[in-house]
């Protein structure tokens, strides 16, 4: 292999496959990332086996050939060599590097032994091209309520679905739910895209970048951002029928100001942590306001009030990290808090008519 | 106690404490920031019986009184509470904090089981006025030096100290020393101030800040900031004669951009990762240029060379953590790197004339 071309592309194409290069399969070479040679192009790629990044980048090509050597070293040599032209050639299994008066030797493994990067089949898969920002806020807002819990595998994947010609993603990890509708589809999807997977593709979103398509095929799922394709498999089994779970009236409800209800929870929350996560939130319909406690029984007491549109008198007790994280992912100036008594799900939405975002949390037992 | 303050004023007060407020000395006082309200103002104090931060803040007293809570969770429920006015009431051991529709009821111990705060006898003192961005630059480029290693204590300090009508700031662990010119006196002083209170003090400074004053007696020394006042011991010992050991005269020297010295010392450190730390200096007189080599044997061989300007030739191995550390504390765009012969000390510094910051790393035996 003899090729010259560019440090900042080549930087951009390491940086997606250094993160995923890992040995965790016990294989080195899973450690490494591949650069292969093409007619005019390079193909710059790595795998952990569930997940695999390949760049194609424009290249002077004198020599074809591929070798594999390590991703993150790498990575961080090209990303701190001067911008300009980097002259990459090797023999056997050695990388040669030259850019200016810098040089470097790197030893890899013969790219022979790189395992085979995944393939799509364009023709029979569900193709969505999406606004960046949409996908970026869509992927916040609900990967954080997945579960960690590896002994139920569907849960730690977002459920990208498809409902009366809607497309949506959804989060859960059995205590909490987070509901994003995204766009309008024609296709009927039902796919459990792991966590990991989207954070991953979020990080090689650049600023400049527009939009993003996604390709699903029975098993697998592509994300191509600007020359990144990011491929990884799907999470096999099925997922809740969540929207039976979701309420779809609530008896006691509050709209109150985003900034006012971030404030007090987290005011709550400094003393929840010696309670056990636990705070109250109480409606009072004769106050107009809504109102949350927490009491750490050695510490002291805290009690906020703040102005709500209100309807209904009630209490419910909620974990305060939840309606911290929950509160966080609802962009909007009003927020809507909705529960029918101390014991079924509490909704959070903006006050919107039609707000694309839902979220609902299950209540503790006070 | 009956008071109403500013919460901004407060939240900046509480700030310094709720840091140096520990458990570690195995009273639970300790943890609590002391309030105590006199005349017109309230003392905010908290101290760690080696390091304490005293703030006065002036207030509306209703009724003279002290208390202690805890330090972190005061601060840090007063820091996220609206700006405006904040009434404080206490009552035996237990504070009530009211703004608003917010109120808190907090635990406390008595004041009389906080430890006396200390004071200074300003008339024995010698006294500083320092620019603040002095300061801080100076200690940003000795602290790191220190040594961390508790059994040498002398070494965990920054050493104050007068020469010839300067005072100097000096920082070493044994294998690398830092010294700053801070600024004329006209007193004889030689004082060992602990890293981590320097670096506290720093902590404290805000951006507003212009100038800070800086008192020394025979055992303690005090920082001004604003309406904070944190005072500390000093380390007790004698602190080695280190001016004998800075070489005057270096056989061997190259001047070079800064900017390329970082980068091929960055390049260099990701292979001395698998080789020790170790990196290679080779001054060419005939090349003009310093070369930079760092060998990892399973994963290969770097190189980089940078124009310089020359006297002498010679080769010298260094930490290449020390290296990066002691570029990026030195201010300049050009840097002056001087050895003789590959085992007495090597210099960097600035190449003004008289700069202001000298470091000084002892080679590694290659």
């Amino acid at each position: 292999m003899e090729i010259s071309l560019n440090q900042d592309q080549l930087t951009k194409a390491l940086n997606s496959c250094s993160r995923i290069a890992t040995n965790k399969a016990g294989l080195p070479v899973l450690n490494n990332v591949l650069l292969r040679a093409e007619k005019n192009r390079v193909v710059v790629g790595a795998t952990n086996l569930e997940l695999a990044s390949v760049s194609l980048i424009g290249a002077k090509i004198t020599k074809q050939g591929s070798i594999t050597v390590p991703a993150k070293l790498l990575s961080e040599y090209i990303a701190n060599l001067p911008s300009g032209t980097i002259e990459l050639s090797s023999k056997a299994t050695t990388l040669h590097i030259k850019s200016g008066n810098y040089s470097l030797t790197l030893n890899g493994i013969d790219a022979d032994e790189f395992p085979e990067l995944p393939t799509i089949d364009e023709k029979e898969s569900i193709h969505y091209s999406l606004n960046v920002q949409d996908y970026k806020q869509a992927i916040s807002q609900t990967v954080f309520a997945c579960s960690s819990d590896v002994t139920r595998p569907v849960l730690t994947g977002v459920f990208w679905n498809s409902y009366e010609g809607q497309l949506y993603l959804v989060g859960t990890d059995g205590y909490r739910l987070a509901e994003r509708r995204l766009t309008a589809t024609k296709s009927e999807l039902a796919a459990i895209v792991p966590a990991s997977t989207l954070q991953e593709v979020s990080r090689v979103i650049h600023d400049d970048t527009e939009s993003i398509d996604v390709l699903f095929d029975e098993t697998q799922v592509r994300f191509r951002v600007a020359d990144t394709e990011i491929t990884s498999r799907l999470i096999d089994g099925k997922y809740p029928d969540y929207r039976k779970l979701v309420p779809t009236n609530q008896a006691t409800t509050a709209v109150v100001a985003h900034d006012d209800f971030v404030r007090v929870a987290k005011l709550a929350s400094l003393f929840a942590r010696n309670s056990g996560g636990s705070v109250n939130l109480t409606i009072s319909d004769e106050k107009n306001n809504l109102t949350i406690q927490s009491v750490a029984s050695e510490l002291g007491e805290n009690s906020s009030a703040i102005d709500a549109e209100t309807h209904g008198e009630g209490k419910v007790s909620l974990n305060s990290r939840y309606l911290s994280e929950a509160l966080a992912a609802i962009d909007s100036q009003q927020i809507y808090f909705g529960f029918s008594g101390a014991l079924s799900p509490c909704v959070l939405r903006s006050s919107a008519k039609k707000p694309d975002y839902t979220h609902i949390i299950m209540p503790l037992k006070s």
